[in-house]
């Protein structure tokens, strides 16, 4: 029994091993990234540096696997800047893991990292009905891997499982190549207690969850009871820039607003959401604004360079 | 001003070859396919024998385009059975055409010829709000460009337009690969005057096309005025297997039917269908089944080995 998590070294996958070094009991667990992944304590850990770009040697990645939490990705604003690139592991990649295992024929769970990059701009309330119109070309790159997923899924190659993660806070401090990178550098500003100006406005809705819950849920996916092939949005919180920074900084004046019409359109006008179908398969967003809070500060302080598990 | 006709070799490239010969004035004229494509008598053609597979050298098979057809695909039954040597040229070659188009920054319109086997298997009548589901691995790779396509649309990249083409009839005899062979069969056992057992029942209703008609269409959209990036369904003619058989047939007891639970769902149980969007911007169906029928037949005798124009 061997369970792969690619993507291993950005911060949901650290939180996702953390997390299962914590569990236990998950036989033997492959991290891999393009530079190898740190590994937690805890027995049957193994760390494979490998780049998803060389489909041709997916063997010896794939070796044993009957598991598979798929994170790798490009994200949004670098795939802009560099669509080819990005393809090879957005779009490539995958597709290669899923043909790779629907030649071998040996039945797998594949968990995929999806984005609800995948439902475009909205206006309008979204629940499980919500057609997807990718409005960027990373939502575009996860929406073909959804469908591709379902086709291998029913061909029996895969029992696969797309989970739409919304913004996941907080991402480690430096350059991310993600559009999105100003949710987390609010939290970072609001623990260093540093000023910050906001590329979208007080009013600006957006639906997040915490790295810890996302991580959760991500492993929930491996062996919830659900229908083989569907893809489906992560339960989040919705909340105002304004009710986040109120609860983040002690002087909410230190931040400061000066929307970008095209982060707004994208990152800032996220309407009411309901997940019938996920919550029912048990996944959930961080129980309230103050917990989630508090998880994104348990990730950085134990990720932080310092503080080595 | 470069006119790219990939797939040039199949039945329908032909056909939009030969029509480009009698309106001439397009310029240069690039047909492609793996072996080289037969040239219509007519000037500024050009046949280049090019592997699109090979993504590496594109750039000499692109040099100067500005208009193309993107015909080359691996059809349903052959994807099904090689998913990943399939993937390579539906999904891979239009992407890296994508890619590249979007690096040089060369304004080029691109049609694409997509699939109403986007659209999967539906009960209730299609028009252009139905939402696409792919049932099958070549539907959910035409599916994954028309997305791509619609990003790079709006990148600035192409002037993108994917044409979701029905059942095009009549296919030369001999192995396809398509899963909906025995549609174009049926056409060739009429002119033969021999019996035929169809994998569908007689009441079965289709979507058909003249391949004639699909590569009027092809052409039109290479100047049709529309929103740039969308997908449209084809205007087609439904009519029943039975309504078909009786038409064709001097005697329609010569067709028997041996249904196949499989080919029945995915290729004789197509609704009414209406496109209003495709309608409006020019697209045709054949004008009749008697039209149709007239078009085919003529296709076939012209594509005759013994009748080279």
């Amino acid at each position: 029994m061997t369970l792969l998590v690619t993507g291993a070294s950005g911060f949901v996958g650290r939180e996702v091993a953390c997390l299962l070094a914590d569990q236990g009991g998950n036989g033997v667990v492959r991290l891999t990234d393009r530079t190898e992944p740190p590994i937690p304590i805890g027995s049957g850990f193994e760390a494979v540096a490998f780049d998803l770009g060389d489909t041709e040697h997916l063997d010896t990645l794939l070796e044993g696997v009957d598991r598979i939490i798929h994170l790798a990705a490009v994200p949004g604003g670098a795939t802009e800047q560099a669509p080819a690139f990005a393809r090879r592991i957005n779009v490539d990649a995958p597709l290669a893991i899923l043909e790779f295992l629907d030649q071998v024929g040996r039945p797998c769970r594949f968990v995929y990292a999806s984005s609800i990059a995948i439902l475009g701009t909205i206006a309008t309330p979204v629940d499980d009905e919500t057609v997807p119109v990718p409005a960027t070309l990373y939502g575009a790159h996860k929406r073909m891997i959804e469908i591709a997923l379902s086709q291998f899924a029913r061909r029996g190659s895969v029992r696969g499982i797309g989970l739409r993660l919304p913004g996941i806070v907080a991402r480690p401090m430096g350059p991310s190549g993600l559009a999105s990178a100003f949710m987390s550098e609010l939290f970072h500003a609001a623990l260093e207690s540093r000023p910050m100006t906001l590329p979208v406005s007080a009013d600006a809705s957006i639906w997040i969850l915490s790295a810890r819950q996302a991580a959760w849920n991500l492993v929930h996916a491996l062996h919830c009871d659900i229908e083989d092939g569907i893809s489906l949005t992560c339960p989040a919180l919705h909340v105002t820039i304004e009710q986040l920074v109120q609860q983040l900084f002690l002087d909410p004046a230190q931040v400061r607003h000066a929307p970008d019409p095209e982060l707004q359109r994208l990152f800032g006008s996220q309407p009411a959401l309901t997940t019938p179908s996920a919550t029912k398969a048990g996944f959930r967003a961080d129980e309230s604004l103050e917990a989630l809070i508090a998880s994104v500060f348990a990730s950085i302080c134990a990720q932080a360079p310092s503080i080595v598990r």
